[in-house]
């Protein structure tokens, strides 16, 4: 049944397989009047696109997105904007050898069993591939935030067991001047080192994002079931490879005690603040006004340039051999579509927030 | 706006504050010709009521659900399943000194920001008491469920930081036989001493719930958003305290390299399974016939038995000290809660599958 | 599947069958702080409640409405608002001889077929009495129009061939003057006759309703396919026995020539408006700014005080005499639903509004 | 807010503007497996394309539909169905008159009020060119319903006041033998040359179409709100121009008294038929497996090639010439689009029904 669609007030609807013509997206309710900066949603695009470093898969998209509709004058007009991207460099002869086989902890067995007809070509819909919409919708999403002033920010925390030291200092400003989008030097030039080692072997390494919602107004979110929080946690969860999500302490908060964990609550010139962000930006599943902090967990990409037991459709044992062009690691990439996923949530939320009250 | 139903083919919409006259939930699209147990939906309810313990909230609710409509002579009709539970124990004056105050991390300042006119006895909407209406409609969907073989167990695994040892073997018939839903009975014992020593300090502690779902058809999901995973992640942290959801094998996996955590293909008595179950049952967003495994971290309750700082309404600072009857620890009847929340996606994806293939 | 619910900001959901324990409504997404005047919610149901004259169906209910949450010192809290009417004088005996036999041009066939499990005790889900839960939700989507100064009107416009004459001057005034709510005296009485001597012969008869909505605002509707007339289309064609409907010039502008059928737009103090209504107040999906004008036909009530030859489950030919207590014409009762009905189509398009421009 | 998607299970998106440059549509939710026929999809778009006749509008569009995802190997794969049409004779100077100016009944102030920026060019979104998105997609509906071999048929019965007479015998294969649609040869003759004076006085004339669905499986159709019948009101009444919708009976049905109107139940060779159909096939919201009977009403087109009295945005009186490429009557083009949007309802209810009962 339909599931290629997202948002309520703010809604994006994707299609597209890795090795089809085109990708693309459909966004209903973008408010009308926001200005379109193509070169922003570019932008974003290209730091998802392939081929952009050594550590990232060497297939070469240009990825160059057009917008087929509502926008008139470099302005939405309140009706659909149609994104689309056509794919280029597919080279799917890559894939005849998976026709009839299951890559392990590919989608390919499952999709095959419930659907019976597979684009078995770079794994057709279940391929991350699909996420470029993802970003380009985001990207329009990002600009109506902007206007609140609401600002996104991820960046790699974690690649394998090399994590940024706890309690560093972050400086949003450091993310993209390493190909890992990692914001501290050191730890990224560990990490940058540990992918091309993997690489090598022909294995992949997963690891962890942390994201950031700054300025964020009090009252984003609809209890009890669109809980600001359960509609990120799904958007997040809903990328590939993801496998676990946080909000606010997170995993750690877990293990604290209430009289550790309250955010004690203070006025500051007139502002209600509180003094510690355990909550993470979300309280009672709506937006408190501090900053909303989340980590999602990816795990290591399952394509690997190794030989794999596994069976093909009628059970019979087979091996599997990567080929294609894949990432060993897929964070530094993951970066902007954590990112996508957020606005397109924060976007939709800002949106139905406005009828809470008469 | 909206966001009080979950679910599209099987959905509920639920009602009702703390301290109002009732609370319940509607179930539409439940399928007609099921059996529906009262029997069975009031001892779920059992589980996750009040006062059945020394280690949680001593508020006297009976919780007993009757059912308003869309069941005849014992079976479900296909129309609209209403589900109804009155409050009887509300003491709403222990909440007067609330009514202007903000608890810490409690939802009483966002609500009071988005909405403006809170119902701020018991914590209104955003108290737990809502689950209930969750607990009862989620008994439907497992009745559902069960006539696929389809079973949902959930168990404490960890409080504070007191776990259940790695890779003990887990008997779930031992889940209820302690008052903390913990199957290892040496852990559970220390665990409600734990609590108790808790509870006598005034203080709160958080934890951990692992969920399991056994005998899962292949191909519940529907990607690219409506995963079978992504629903479950927002479902789950839909429930109050929250704080992160993980699946297969969550944060550990995280760790791992492709090469070891690719759970491999094998054919058994011309059933393909997989060898390990890294996945957690579902690849891809679609579930693949194995058990699909999860965890949930709570944190500790917000509301202490202490003094705390905080502000009322024009910012000035004040003294909030928790009244009213408390828990402790919310993981022993969270149990229940997850168990429902995850039976509500498995009934509605069950129900979605039905028009995969032509 | 799931189809109890109407409306995308303010949506209802409703429950219960005609001799089940009770009918209601959830209305979710209720903006916070709207007063809500309980006396004003019963008043609308007292229009719509059994037994209130000598031309409408016998059966004494009260119908008397109790809200159980989203209202807090009378204010709504923007939580879910519950609506509970208990049924009380179910005569459910009545209902016995058409246990396994089909009323002929009612919906037991139908629900037999689709669900097997027929509750057929005064026509279960599918019987009118459903309608009151519209009616109450209907109430509150009114008080949040009247808020805009936004006020719905509905009359009966014809039973049988008994119609107001062509051109007549309408007084709004007038329509709860007689138990027919035809507002030209004249002509209700006529109406009334009828409708008793139908009554008397055992039978049934149908007409039209006409609705006005006046000072809407420019703007509301969201095309393409959730044009304000298609919305309003769906939700009164949705009440039983309705068989058709129209907006602005309806059947008689489809015979116009488009020099005639135009609506000339002109400036007066500013204000642009149309110099005829042709379009009935929306044009391109959206209204603008004139009274919207509808009419829905009703076919004669399908129970009879007569033989009817039929069929039961296995095909025999029966007999089927309409007992229990009916309409001879549904037309004075379903003044307050199709009222209600364009109140909650008006209401969420009046919240979907808010998000249309940047 | 959001307003293009129709559809829950065999769901629709649509976007595109008159004069951008493409339109289309995304169908998500179409079962994996069936076999798409490009050729056919075409066929239908070749009846609703302009240019075809002399009676209708001379805009040279190929509307030739690519599908750039969603099926393999001629097959549906289950995942979204990406249609795209690109405009090719956008002459856009056209309507350089109208930037500024509303024409009298078009779309042209309330999509400014609304929404602020409108795309003027050949009416944007407003424009019935959006519907050739939804054919392309009706045309997948019809290949899923030919499965079960429900077949949709419509045709013009009435063009200004020339009508087919009653109760003559329709031959649904002469409806293409003719340029009107119209099945009977000697009406269809008559309508021609009226379109064909009305054109040549720079005038317009609407009328109706019937539309039939034979072999429709008992219990499709959702009560209470997403009844069969309610969803067909709202997809044909979304249709550019349609002033009524009726089923069955319709206008004339709330003329009869119940013992003339009712449908009485009979069994033949084990099927239980009614005898007479005023139902139109539906009753109680569900089809009874009878023909689906419809009628829908059309005004003329607002476009004249004349001169008409209108004001600019600013108040100021203008004078508003039809220029561009319109139809003097829209009737023979929209039987397509009535089909379309007939298949689109009846595909989703089908998939929909598919949960009914465990």
């Amino acid at each position: 049944m339909a599931g290629n669609s997202i948002g309520t007030a703010f809604k994006i609807t994707t299609f597209g397989e890795s090795h089809g013509k085109a990708i693309g997206a459909t966004i209903d309710g973008c408010p009308a009047g926001l200005d379109i900066d193509i070169n922003f949603i570019q932008a974003e695009l290209d730091k998802r696109k392939p081929g952009q470093s050594k550590i990232v898969t060497a297939r070469a998209e240009e990825d160059k997105v057009e917008i087929l509709s509502g926008v008139f004058e470099g302005k939405s007009t309140g009706t659909p904007i149609q994104l689309l991207i056509w794919n280029k460099d597919q080279k799917s002869k890559d894939y005849s050898h998976i026709k009839d086989s299951y890559r392990p902890s590919h989608a390919d067995y499952t999709y095959d069993v419930k659907y019976g007809n597979r684009d078995y070509r770079g794994g057709g819909r279940s391929s991350a591939r699909e996420t470029a919409a993802r970003v380009a919708a985001g990207a329009i999403a990002k600009l109506l935030l902007a206007q609140q002033n609401i600002i996104i920010t991820a960046y790699v925390d974690r690649v394998h067991d090399i994590a940024i030291p706890a309690n560093s200092h972050i400086d949003f400003t450091q993310i993209e001047k390493n190909i890992v989008r990692c914001p501290d030097a050191d730890t990224a030039a560990k990490m940058e080192e540990r992918i091309l080692a993997i690489k090598k072997s022909g294995d992949t390494v997963g690891g962890s994002i942390k994201c950031f919602v700054q300025n964020v107004p009090v009252g984003l979110g609809e209890p009890v079931f669109d809980r600001l929080n359960a509609d990120l946690a799904k958007a997040i969860t809903s990328i590939n490879a993801c496998k676990y999500f946080s909000i606010g302490s997170g995993f750690e908060g877990t293990f604290q005690k209430g009289s550790e964990h309250n955010d004690l609550f203070e006025s500051k010139d007139g502002i209600i603040k509180t003094t510690t962000n355990n909550s993470g930006g979300i309280q009672g599943g709506i937006s408190n006004g501090e900053t909303i902090v989340m980590e999602a967990g990816f795990k290591p990409v399952a394509t690997l340039i190794q030989n794999q037991k596994s069976v093909d459709k009628e059970g019979n044992a087979v091996d599997v051999m990567g080929k294609g062009r894949h990432d060993p690691c897929v964070l530094p990439r993951a970066v902007p579509i954590v990112e996508a996923m957020t606005a397109l949530v924060l976007a939709d939320h800002y949106l139905r927030n406005k009828t809470s009250r008469v």
